[in-house]
């Protein structure tokens, strides 16, 4: 099934299912009132919700059309936002753009950050940017909503803890990194707001392309309107179920957390980025320098991912920059 | 007031208002049913919270005795843990004891790191150790609560934002650390949960004792018995506001997210330690190497600060290291 969050004033907003075309919604405020509710309680919740969304599919229920610019991230806010750097080809890229080594555990031991998750933007909130110097970037990836993590869980149990997935826009101040980094504590300031897709779905609706902890289908960046990448989500080194091993080792984690794959990225070129950062590397790689800018006000940014059959299985992200 | 969190099997347990003697409580459930609901809605429920507890006060209302065995930390899981780190005699021997340097910017640019904010422990919760090796320290710290914090609130404005205090016990796993600030990405693994004070009170209990966005108090930290140190809290060099306005420039957060001061520590050494990684430091400069281990299953640590009348302000967080 497919859920999304409904503005209506609240923090949380209101659960909403939505047809698997993406047009038209069932209110699911009687069965949970938002989606950490249904999360918190998700047992119970899921059949009900699954009844819905079936009678949603086969006209049973009518529902009412989705105005996609009424949507928050399915989580408005998270009691955590997690995200992994699992596609090897961007940690090398963005690195080198800053002139630092990939660790030298790049291949046995995932890159995590943690970050912030109290508010979020929604799929078609604009970007606020205060000062373009910051160097504004997106990052398009694929997430996970977990339900309860008990410490200590293992990669090969791990899939049983993944309820839900979306895609993320984990929108990043490049230049604000460096100064960051070398203080040692990680991140902070340098990672604003993320923006998450329309619907959160359940892993069955992937069908085949969920299989090994990984979504085997390319992930759409438009970047002013232009195919800025197609990368095949697939080749993400780390799987979820590897990161959630990882994460896990000295904590456990409330329903509802969410978990990043970090930024899609494929050693083959011709896929494109997911990135402007990884545009920009290519460019010194290839032509001695940086010629493409980071995003500037008014740039605009799309992220979806389509199946097979060219569904838009996670409706779209679609952004713009403005001034603050 | 007083505000506290009692155990009833829900996931954010049910708000309480304590007497300010620490012995009695009553239920603020008819007010809030939470004390994230409670912040969700303060201009209209703080009021209502403050009356109760004048009732409590005054004898008007009995109240039930309070079982400190019964209370989760104030906030069961947050939106956000947002640590700073500003004491800086504790940056400087803890960077030291890991054989690096402190860095450049160490009196100009606060440092803060994101920490995991799902699940806390409660204030006399067992802290759970999986590995003795891991190196497992307490810290005690000073945090606050905050409200809705629009981004570029500027230190001046910042006290306006500060809704309640608490302690924390930022547990920390320092075998951990080097590996993982290695990666670049800063604390991961080597923050399990955090411990919280059982009461979150309202700067004005603290009376004069909160001035310039610090708490002008000593912080107690017993050891397996024995007192480890009581520095002054005040000795705080980026002050709450200046962290705030440092975490709010590049984003928002929502009402409820915690913001932590970093280890109490003080230059003058005869007030003892809050971290076992500081008195470890200290050792190797007096003796030229480590004689404290770090907490091994059995030891207990309790925290707690103390007005000048010998009030005990945020109860007692109490806890013993237990295997997992």
């Amino acid at each position: 099934m497919k859920l999304a969050t409904l503005r209506d004033g609240s923090r949380d907003g209101k659960l909403v299912v939505v047809r698997r075309d993406g047009q038209v919604h069932a209110d699911a405020g009687a069965i949970a009132p938002n989606l950490q509710a249904a999360l918190d309680d998700w047992e119970r919740v899921a059949p009900a919700l699954e009844a819905l969304a079936a009678k949603l599919e086969s006209g049973e229920i009518a529902g009412s059309p989705l105005d996609p610019a009424m949507l928050e991230s399915p989580l408005p806010r998270a009691y955590e936002w997690v995200d992994g750097s699992a596609f090897l080809n961007h940690v090398i890229l963005v690195r080198k753009a800053r002139g630092a080594e990939p660790p030298a555990t790049l291949t046995t031991d995932p890159l995590v950050y943690q970050g912030g998750s109290s508010r979020f933007l929604a799929p078609r909130d604009p970007i606020p940017l205060a000062d373009e110097s910051w160097g504004l970037d997106f990052e398009s990836e694929v997430a996970v909503v977990l339900g309860d993590v008990p410490q200590g869980v293992k990669a090969e149990d791990a899939g049983r803890y993944v309820r839900l997935l979306l895609l993320a826009n984990d929108v990043t101040l490049r230049n604000l990194i460096p100064n960051e980094l070398a203080k040692g504590f990680g991140f902070f300031q340098s990672k604003p707001a993320t923006a998450f897709s329309p619907f959160a779905i359940t892993p069955d609706e992937l069908g085949d392309a969920w299989k090994d902890g990984r979504v085997h289908l390319p992930l759409h960046t438009n970047y002013n309107g232009a195919l800025a990448g197609d990368p095949d989500a697939a080749e993400m080194h780390f799987s979820f179920f590897q990161l959630l091993e990882h994460v896990a080792k000295t904590r456990s984690y409330t329903a509802g957390t969410i978990l990043g794959s970090g930024t899609v990225s494929n050693a083959d070129r011709a896929r494109g980025i997911s990135c402007l950062a990884e545009r920009r590397m290519i460019e010194t790689i290839e032509q001695g320098k940086p010629i493409t800018p980071f995003m500037k006000i008014g740039d605009t940014v799309e992220i979806e991912m389509r199946d097979a059959e060219g569904r838009n299985l996670f409706g779209t992200i679609a952004q713009k920059v403005v001034a603050l």
